[in-house]
């Protein structure tokens, strides 16, 4: 039999990491998916799971279900905290090591408080399948309180989303729609149609990546969906219960932070140069330079294309997963690795901004309302893991867009055992 | 107009309270339901989310959507801490108070520890969703954590269940079942086939509820799917992953607690009557003895015929909760309550133990095996609450019957912020 086998360490199970271990089924290598949590999570959808639209079920799976027919695939659920790259191991909270010789950090990305913080006491961000069940509690529970304080006290809940970017867009369209047609009849003292949602960006316009007539689009469906849309305002503070913008204070019920993002700490735990966004600058070839055998994808790298960055998409990490994967397949098999370059394969972006609104660039054209709809969802469904999830969503979103009605709306998760 | 309308409030929007209150739809009275949550549960299949099998969408629903076209119903989401029966009101856990001119009184039951409350810190019980889910992550944590150690110090986990009703028995199963099928080839350094699953049974025999040639049956079945069954077998201690039987210490990675079971405080709340497990003794007609206009049903009342008390089902609740609202509906509305007396219509018992294994009596038959677990196939889909809910059940029941695949095995709630 031949020697031990070499090993290809994956950080990371979501679309980059988990394109690079699938390229990587046939080669004799061992590779091992480390991720802190147990499943792959269809992250484009997070936001219907935190406004009670679909279930956790219907966006994530078990990572290891995944990868159970890739023999030469194991997944760990751990927490990487840091690289030893001198012994060529990555070290897991419980102390434990996984050592590499070939390593793929894809690890993506977190929210970012701009220096501030103190601020994620008090703000919700999107990025894991807690955060979501977070949010939706937090919202569903803002209604409860409300109708609980009765016919005498009750005011409607404010929601604030902080970041007109595709999630804060996509968040206060989905809460519009939540309260002004799912919880509408089924209150008696509150109405939730008067519950206010107001989306606070601080640059000129929302989508500002996206071309200016389809944010000025995108603001127009805002608003008719009842979403205040405040651009040229920067959030001065936030504490409990409360936002500042503009010296003026607002009582909030659950604030919701889109705003900056953040690569995770991948160029400390290597002690190599980041990008503005902590993210690790990578060679052509997702090469870290000065750590031999060791890549960055996805939204962990900083990977730019003349003078921009490639966008922090889903098919961009699958696209640098799928390249950087065959690339050690190549090495690993004893071939040269492939001298074709990578080449971002540009599928187009969207956002959504409710039922039947939304905005596209799809080939350089620019699409919005149902057209553009019908693409998101259809791209979406598509994109969908596995065909139970994909069967499912649809069912859910069929029923759902017949009936305006959201069957997701659990509360979950008060630190309360039955008793 | 009339003057002011008289209130009937009912605590718990279980089988019971959620009957109740339909039956009071087309009464000129207001209808207030409280309940600690915000969903109505279909308790019975609740051992399936905590075995990952279905996902918390699939059996529960929002109690607010459940009666969101019952003009007269409110829907509170609180917590009922006492009864303040001179001026009539029930007491929430912020101090708020509803009053009532009817209560009923349908909080259901808890577990309860035999006099040891020290043994819930370790194991867990299976009432609420929350319960569930935590279940689900602790059982899908220790295989992860078995996986983390490495081949080299790798002992698959041992689940202990302790009770052999049939809870125990279906979580027993349920346990086996995703060990031994469903994990199977997903894991490259553990070997969860060898994982134990022993079943803890104080008496003789489990399932005692049924005749004896079931109970037989049922433990068969239960080894046949890998369960140890150990009968005659009281548990002496629970501690931090330990549990003592017999003199015998076992470490153990879950303890699952299916035991004894006692009524929720209702009776202290208004200082009458309770039977052993704590139920408030009712009259024929549900009535709590002294107190006017307050009756308890399902699982928190203790309700004889000829000397027997009726099972804790949720058909028992159920109708329950419908007669007594059509008593309240008939005095309100001014006519003489109904004469027919409470009478129980026997749906039949079933317990099921695995995929195609089941017990069932259904009219004084005695089903086993396939058949049986088509009889309670069937039951169950009927009985699940809305269309969506028995579809997407019957979608994903179809799926893991097939794949032996359980859809819901996702880890959340670990409290930890994405950052």
């Amino acid at each position: 039999m031949t020697g031990k086998r070499r090993r290809v360490v994956i950080v990371g199970a979501g679309f980059g990491g988990l394109a690079a271990a699938k390229a990587l089924k046939a080669t004799p290598v061992d590779v091992v998916v480390v991720d802190r949590t147990n499943h792959h999570l269809f992250q484009p959808l997070l936001y219907q799971v935190a406004t009670a639209a679909l279930s956790a079920t219907d966006i994530a799976v078990a990572a290891r279900t995944l990868l159970r027919r890739q023999a030469n695939t194991a997944m760990i659920m751990g927490e990487v905290t840091g690289v030893d790259h001198k012994r060529r191991c990555v070290i897991l909270s419980d102390g434990s090591e996984i050592c590499y010789d070939w390593l793929i950090l894809a690890t993506g990305a977190a929210y970012s408080f701009f220096g501030h913080p103190e601020w994620s006491r008090e703000a919700c961000v999107l990025k894991s399948l807690d955060d979501a069940l977070d949010i939706r509690r937090r919202l569903l529970c803002a209604f409860e309180a409300a109708e609980r304080a009765g016919p005498a006290r009750t005011v409607a809940p404010t929601f604030v989303v902080v970041g007109g970017g595709p999630t804060g867009v996509e968040m206060a369209g989905a809460l519009a729609e939540m309260t002004r047609q799912t919880l509408r009849r089924e209150f008696r003292h509150t109405n939730p149609e008067s519950a206010r949602v107001i989306l606070y960006e601080a640059g000129p316009r929302v989508l500002s990546a996206f071309p200016e007539n389809l944010s000025a689009y995108a603001a127009q469906a805002l608003a008719e969906l009842g979403v205040e849309v405040r651009t040229g305002s920067a959030v001065e503070d936030i504490g409990e219960g409360r936002v500042r913008v503009g010296g003026e204070t607002l009582e909030t019920a659950v604030i919701l932070w889109c705003a900056g993002v953040a690569a995770r700490p991948a160029a400390e735990w290597l002690n190599v140069e980041a990008a503005r966004n902590g993210a690790v600058v990578v060679g052509p070839d997702f090469a870290v330079a000065g750590h031999e055998g060791v890549y960055a994808i996805g939204d962990v790298c900083h990977y730019a294309v003349g003078d921009r960055p490639l966008p922090a998409l889903a098919p961009v990490a699958k696209q640098q997963g799928r390249w950087v994967g065959r690339q050690i397949a190549a090495v690993a098999a004893g071939r040269r690795s492939s001298k074709t370059a990578f080449r971002y394969q540009d599928w187009g972006t969207m956002a959504v901004i409710g039922r039947s609104r939304a905005v596209a660039v799809l080939g350089g054209r620019h699409l919005r309302g149902v057209t553009a709809w019908l693409a998101w969802s259809l791209v979406h469904l598509m994109l969908l893991v596995d065909f139970r999830s994909r069967l499912t969503v649809y069912i859910n979103w069929t029923w759902a867009w017949f009936t305006r009605g959201r069957g997701a709306r659990l509360i979950t998760g008060i630190r309360r055992r039955s008793g």
